[in-house]
């Protein structure tokens, strides 16, 4: 079964060797990219699409997501945005309705969300653990994750629960919880941050979980400078995420070991806290990724494209960075490589928007533009 | 015919008497709202509609866009926000695009435009002349613009096209034009700012427009300090739309005259500009309203919650300022008492959220979250 695509009037490849062809055609054979090209070179299809000289980008990918949970934090959000004190739970909260919500509760909950981030072109979406944060809540949540993606995230380590200490807790997170969330996790994550995991404690996290299978990734360098970006380094991670302070030998860490830049410009829009310098990091020659950090406290957009726009708009991306970042930086924040491009071999993920090109993401911010998304050859939006 | 909108979990419904009602109920018949209330205490209607928790609130009022136009600038966005230097074009490439095209090209691309408003939650909406420049084209443009809305703009004081004087401009524009566009308009409107219309100019333009039966509004203090907030004071504009550049004097002049001050934080998005201080005007005792100011060269967006998003983050308003902004303040810079509210007697203009609260349109920002819109009564989205 084979689908041409007809009509494309940019379509972004993201295969450097043809990042974007004008006057564009695209076939997706069982589930796969075969052929891109010029329209009127296109080897034929079982079915047409006539996409009418709109855009086609690959679906994106959002790499940095917390979905399961339970609870309503409106009032949070509400107090923050008017200046007010706002002494409830946080965090606290989250974790403590997720713990008492049923799993069919918490499985609606994330397909829900997982559907509304579709309907707005994202394709791949990996999703963390961490509002559980006990052996048995954090292999629920895990479980659930499971349910709708295979890039399942391991986030024990996301705050240190109330009523234990710290050390009893990392060896929680490093022990018993660990071998009971491994089997249906493929990352590792650590919440490294004052107030949360110090070096040390993120490192014996990261090695443990690594121990078990696990890749690593990590929170870092969020609220402010710190070891995060430089333990990525040091232990390999796909991905340091947040990024928003780092000194120079942080991005020349970053740059030496191949780590991606997880950039969540949807975090520092909801907490008005400042924006990190993507430039910066581009210019260092490190990979930008950018995701919205779904969740219910610091971020609570799912829109990549809401994502891509703020990049242009506070981080010094050009709009041809942003779609990179936001595709391709994306698979390889989390090493994949069948994903977040359109080449031949890749998976037929795209996304038709209502607009001649990718650069109207960044220049109608806010505008719902994604007409058609397509998961493996399959239309589902 | 009415229609009962029963388990609404909040109503907003605008009016300063009970802004807010949990568990309501809204009655609509022949297109008013005849009654609001709690749940269970309904008269009843002809028809039900479930709304099963979510909020209401009142149809959008985007009090200020520009959407009679043709022509592509994505170049040009790109260019600006590559940091790449743009020489062609700005606003002369959309001008000399609307006057070659065809009536049915320009209807066609303000249909699309209004279609996307509406689907993101607009009821009512604002629409200028101005990329006309001849007594012909302004006029073309606002009897199109007079299909979509009863809130059509005069706008022949954009800018002094190339090629002509200013004076001599300024002289057509309160003649010949005004003559053949007043039939067409309810409003006359002048880009009072530095590089286009200065003090003098637009007191002239604006009392000519006055004369003919319109009603003043103006583009003032948008890239710099200036006389716009003052004059708007001065002739009783209904709105002065930006007020990015205030001096006290001028928050004070607004304050007095009772102008609403229509910000378009759209605008400094995407232009990368600092944005106004609503705060400031609010505790003035400044009526706020929030637009889009939709058009191809500085804001490209329609969305009416991304404005409200911006607004909360950038401009220093509470969640509840900002949709009071959105509705009710767009509806008083239009001088309109029948939008905006949903009290009793308004239009029954209302759109159904996919979230339990207001607050969500920035809790929640890009991420569409109309899931209905009624107007006068009838489903339309
Ligand atoms: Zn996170
Ligand atoms: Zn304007």
């Amino acid at each position: 079964m084979s689908v041409l695509f007809e009509r494309i009037g940019l379509l972004y490849t993201g295969d450097p060797e043809r990042e974007e062809i004008e006057d564009a055609a695209l076939v997706v054979e069982d589930g796969r990219v075969v052929w891109t090209g010029a329209a009127g070179e296109d080897p034929g299809a079982d079915e047409r699409v006539d996409v009418g000289g709109r855009c086609v980008i690959p679906g994106f990918v959002d790499s940095h997501a917390h979905l399961v949970f339970a609870g309503d934090r409106t009032a949070e959000f509400a107090a923050r945005m008017s200046g007010e004190p706002y002494t409830a739970g946080g965090i606290r909260t989250t974790v403590a309705a997720t713990r008492a919500a049923t799993g069919d509760l918490l499985a609606g909950r994330t397909a829900a969300l997982v559907a509304e981030m579709l309907a707005q072109g994202t394709t791949t979406v990996e999703i963390k653990s961490g509002y559980g944060l006990t052996v048995e809540d954090e292999r629920r949540s895990l479980e659930i994750a499971g349910r709708f993606t295979t890039e399942t995230t391991y986030l024990g380590a996301h705050v240190v629960p109330p009523g234990t200490s710290a050390d009893d807790y990392v060896r929680t997170v490093t022990g018993e919880m660990l071998t009971a969330c491994a089997p249906y996790a493929r990352w590792v994550d650590v919440f490294c941050e004052r107030g949360a995991f110090d070096a040390d404690q993120s490192r014996e996290i990261l090695f443990a979980g690594v121990k078990a299978g696990l890749m690593p990734r990590i929170h870092a360098n969020q609220l402010g400078n710190g070891p995060g970006a430089r333990i990525a380094a040091e232990v390999g991670a796909a991905s340091a995420d947040h990024c928003t302070h780092l000194t120079d030998d942080d991005v020349l860490a970053l740059s030496s070991a191949g780590v991606v830049a997880t950039l969540l410009p949807g975090a520092e829009f909801s907490t008005r806290s400042p924006y990190p310098d993507a430039r910066r990091l581009l210019d260092a020659g490190v990979t930008v990724a950018l995701a919205t950090d779904c969740n219910p406290g610091s971020s609570f957009t799912s829109s990549m494209p809401f994502c891509l726009a703020l990049a242009v708009r506070e981080m010094r991306m050009t709009p041809l960075e942003a779609i990179r970042a936001a595709t391709h930086g994306g698979a390889r924040a989390l090493r994949r490589d069948d994903v977040g491009t359109l080449r031949v071999g890749a998976r037929g993920d795209l996304v038709v928007l209502d607009a001649p090109s990718y650069v109207h993401l960044a220049y109608r911010p806010g505008v719902p533009l994604v007409d058609q998304v397509w998961r493996e050859g399959r239309r589902l939006v």
